[in-house]
Formats: structure tokens, sequence, C-alpha cells
């Protein structure tokens, strides 16, 4: 029996004798679904040959039988934005005659690896992982290599993993900086709570512009990315009151500035500015005439709202488009990181209009 | 050939022995997605016995490794209410160790008949169809059943399928007979179109209410089931002014009903909702004070419009458990038609609170 297990070359042995992974050892044998360089191409077929290697036949018909499909995992569907991201993806996939396995992991990092193992288990032509809890172990990341499955991570860089995110500062600062331009000095922020370690992007784009303008920051309240965590970030921003009487000393106004109720909110998702605006409106708050708001997002809901939210938009087609090219073309670098430019869409609760 | 060709004996012929549909032999012969009971199935193996049928392994192997998986064909993911109808779906199905492909139609006929077709041949266990845009053919229907794949209608009745609707035509009665209890005698209708010929059960109960309290219609404005389609029928809606001078005369009044502004709107879905308060705000009209709301769906997003939506709300987590289970578990008839009650949900829309 040992004899025999020695005997058997695996894809392992195919890539070693190759240099390259076991990745494209698969794509080489599979004729998919990422192309191959010829002259990769040449000497992984030379590595076969020589080796004598085998692939499963069986596994190989079961998987053309069941492919041409991606996973998606995303952490709530029934986010506008996530729901109007998949739809750009699986239109996206859809010109490349593949279709797309849909999954939500309620932001939950054990049901997420859960969801992926089981994507992984299906057989997958690729994955794509929308706003993924937190980096992989070294251990979950060996297993997707392994896989031979492409993977790509959206909104959120992945160490190890090709990641493909907004400009989240930069788009967070435009938005910012259109406020100061409203004549705005007094900017709260209501921010997502992250539960990875990474860096909260829109807060330090917040922050960017602020200090270009040299303007103290304003209030923060940190919420849920959700409707009602809006809700309840703008009932506390607005618990924060201006002082009773003018305040002489510029030093003590200026230490004083973070706690005056601001005029003006920068908001870090549309889902919570929807709950923001409710908050405003309860209290009985003219927007934008006493309190401007801006949201990072663009989804459509953010058009209808009342009013209809100035917004720094997400290139949701474009990080569509370049995850599937990077799931299905030929790529020079097996890990990259990409960013892609927000567009500042203006309508009445910044002040314009 | 011919002589080869005649002896292959034939699921078909299993079936007819047995005296069951192919889709029976299937479930016996898969050993699911459906139970079967007892006696059928023994009448399906005798049958299978006699006549010395033979499944192809490979096609069986095939399946195995491919499936516990649905396909949910919906008209529009980006549509709040297929976002959370799909989540209901996937959850329900999860608790079964099932995964479910999403795909968006856009309502376009021949996209849904092309995307059911490539669900059908990556051998899913079972498909869920959303709105279907209409009625089958014979053809196609007959393909499905042919095919052994169970399949359930969610929101539309599609004959010779099973369906599972919410009770649209009770709810929209219950909905408008809220905003006759609150005192409103011109009550507008924003209806949805439907691309099939299917009745507009939802335009039916909203005119049942009127006719039981002896009130004439309001103004009708039909639009498209989006945000902007309800925009533009709420802008409609307040182009029916009010007569200039109290009308003396019973009967000519009662003409002129039909032609004065409405004082409440009941609208078919909440999408539209949103864009008939947009349109409401824009003419400066206090909602409810002078102008009530009611809405038929009740996603999220209606709680957090301003003001919040009172709705009439859709059974979506029935209507997804339903359908799952239809598509697993043991049925005795082939075809059903479920209905599930809806449900009030009161905010401020309509003069409550």
């Amino acid at each position: 029996m040992a004899k025999g297990s020695r005997e058997v070359v695996t894809r392992n042995d195919v890539a070693q004798y190759a240099g390259v992974s076991t990745a494209v050892v698969s794509y080489v044998v599979n004729d998919g679904p990422r192309a191959v360089s010829p002259r990769t191409r040449d000497r992984v077929l030379e590595a076969i040959r020589v080796l004598g290697y085998r692939p499963n036949a069986a596994a190989r018909a079961l998987k053309v039988g069941s492919t041409r499909t991606f996973g998606l995992v995303m952490p709530d569907g029934g986010n506008p934005l996530y729901a109007e991201l998949a739809k750009a993806v699986e239109k996206e996939a859809a010109t490349r005659g593949y279709v797309v396995l849909q999954t939500n992991t309620d932001s939950d990092p054990a049901v997420e690896k859960r969801k992926i193992s089981d994507l992984l288990a299906r057989q997958v032509d690729g994955l794509i992982l929308a706003t993924p809890t937190g980096e992989p172990g070294a251990t979950e990341l060996a297993e997707l290599n392994d896989s031979g499955i492409p993977v790509v991570a959206l909104n959120r860089p992945v160490r190890g993993t090709t990641s493909i995110c907004p400009e989240y500062r930069a788009g967070a600062r435009l938005g910012v900086e259109h406020l100061i331009g409203h004549g705005h000095e007094r900017i709260g922020l209501v921010m997502g709570i992250e539960r990875s370690a990474w860096s909260p992007e829109r807060e330090l784009g917040w922050r960017d512009a602020l200090v270009a303008a040299g303007l103290p920051e304003g209030p923060i309240a940190r919420a849920e990315f959700s409707r009602q965590g809006g809700y309840d970030a703008g009932r506390q921003l607005l618990t924060t009151t201006n002082p009773p009487m003018p305040v002489k000393q510029a030093k003590v106004a200026k230490l004083l500035k973070a706690t005056e109720r601001p005029t003006a909110i920068f908001v870090s998702s549309d889902l919570q500015a929807v709950g923001v605006l409710r908050a405003l409106h309860e209290a009985g708050l003219d927007v934008p005439g006493e309190m401007a708001v801006v949201a990072f997002d663009g989804t459509a809901e953010s058009e209808f709202s009342w009013p209809p939210l100035s917004v720094v938009r997400q290139p949701l087609e474009a990080v569509a488009q370049k995850a599937v090219s990077r799931l299905l073309d030929e790529v020079d670098e097996p890990v990259e990181a990409f960013t892609y430019p927000t567009e500042l869409v203006l309508r009445a609760s910044c002040g314009c209009n």
C-alpha cells in the first residue's frame, strides 16, 4: 500500500517540477478557468509528460459538468449596497457565461468560514469575498490557495489575496471637503463599526479633510452598518448641544468645539444615513438648513430618501468587472491590490439645489 | 442500431408501468430530493426490476456531486423586496443543507426563459420562480415537468405548477379599510404595471374596500414597480385638483369625485411608496396631514422612510419556508395553490401616532 501511494504523482509534484503554483497546474489541466501564458503552459505540459501525471478524470468530468459558477460571499444581501453589488457581479459574470452562487454570512466569521468551505466543496470556479470579516489565518489561506480556485476580496484588503476596493479614504475626504465648501465648521461623523482590525478608512478621510482645512474634529458616533444603527447614532449626535453663551477665549472655544452640536454630518453608509435623516426629522430639524448630510455608498435608496442624499458613490460596476476579470483572465501578478475612485453625486441633503 | 435503441428501457417506461410521473421515478432512483411514500416507492422499484431499467450511473454520480442546490429566479434582486425574499429563502434552504443560486431576469420573459434553461442544465434540485413574467406555455411546462425537477412559483399563480402567494387582494383591502377608518373618502391608487395577463389583485382589493364602504373610486395612476415609477405616479395624482367651489348636486359631486385630488393613497409596493413620498414632499404636502399613505410589502426600507410607512406586510418568511418544504418534502398533491395572510403594520404615514 505504501509503495502504491508513493508512486502516485500529485498535482503538487507537477507544480514543483514546473516551478509554478498548483493553481496554475489546475488551470492547464482543466483548460481554465484562468488562461495561462503559452510558455508556462508548455512547462506544465512537459512536467506532466516527464512525471507521468494523470489527473483524476472522474473529478475532472464532474467539475466540467458542474462549473461555470462563481461563489459570492456577502455580509448581508438585504443591504441595498450588497444587493446592487451582487446584481453587478451577476451581470458581469453572465457576459462570460457564468452564474453566481450568492450566500450571506451576517458578518459572522464562523458562518463565513463555513460558507467558504461549502462553496469550495461545490467546486466553484472562483470565489468573491465581499467585505470579508477579517484576515483569514494562514491555514484558511493555504486551503484556499491549495484548492486552485481563484479568490478575490472586495471592499477590504486581505493579506495574500487579490483585493478590489473603492478609494474609501479619498472618497470620504471628497465628501467632507464638499461640506466644508458649504461653509460648515463643525462636521460630525457617523462611522460604521468594523469587525476586523482593518483601519477605518472613511474615518481617516473625514479627518484628512478637517485637518487640511484647519478645522477641529466634530463629534463621532459609532454604530452598526444599518438603518437602525444610523438612527441611534443620529440621536446621539443631537444630544451634543451648543454652549449657552458665546465663549470668549479662543482656546476654550476650540476645546469646546468637539462637544458642540455639529451643523453637518458625514455618514459612512447610505443605510445609516437613512436612519440619521429619520432622527433629524423626528427632532424637527430642517435638512440641509439646520443640518447638512453627505453619505458614502450611493445606492438607489439614497436618491429617493427625503431630502435626496448627496453621496460619495462607490464604483460598483468597475469593482464587479475587475473581480470577474481577475477570476477568469490571465494575470501577471498572483496577488494585487486594486482601488477604484469614487464619485461625488450632489443632490439636496448637502445644501446644493 | 434500431434494435439496440428499442431495447433501452427509459424512465418514461418505468413511470408508465408504475403509474407514476417521471419525476417520481427520478426521486426514487436518486433518493430525493423529494421523499416518496413507501407504497409508491415499492411500485417504482417493482417496475424497475420487471423492466430491467438501469438509470445512467454517470449522470447520477455527476448529479450527486453537484447538487443540494436550488435555483431562484427573481425579476430584480436590487428591489429590497426580492433581496429580503432571497435572504429568507437562503436561510430556510441552509437549515436543510442546501444553497441557492440566485439569478435576475429584469422581468424580461426571454431572459427568464434562458435563465430557467440554464439552471435546469446545471441540475439544480429545485427551482423557485419568484413573480414569473407569465404563464409558461405548454412546451416549457412539459420541459420543466420532464426534467423531474420540482418547481414552485412565488407571488403569482402559474397553471400546472404549485404556487405560493401572499393574500394580495385581502391584504390590499385591509390597507384601504384602514385609511377609510381614518375618515378618508377619496382614496387614490398607485398600481404597479403587471407584465402578465394575471389579474391585478391589489387593485381588486382596493376596489373591494371602497365598494363595501359605499365610496367612489379615487383616481388611479399606473407605473413601474420602482421608486421612479412611484414618483411619477405620485406627481400624476397631485395634478387632479379639487373643484374650485362646492358642488351642490350630489349626483354631479359623485361624478366629480374621481377627478378630485385624493386625501389618501394606497400604493401597490414599498418601492413605489418611497417615490410617492418624494413627490408629496416636493409639492410641500404634509404626510399624513394633507395626504395619508399606506403601502403594500413591508420591507425594511418602509420603516425608515419619512414619515415611516404604514404597510400591509408580505409574509416573506412563511412563503420561503413553504417553498423549500414543497421542494424537499413529500407531497400529496403534485400541484397546489397556497396563499398566506398579510399583516397590517401601522406607523405614521396613515395618520396613526
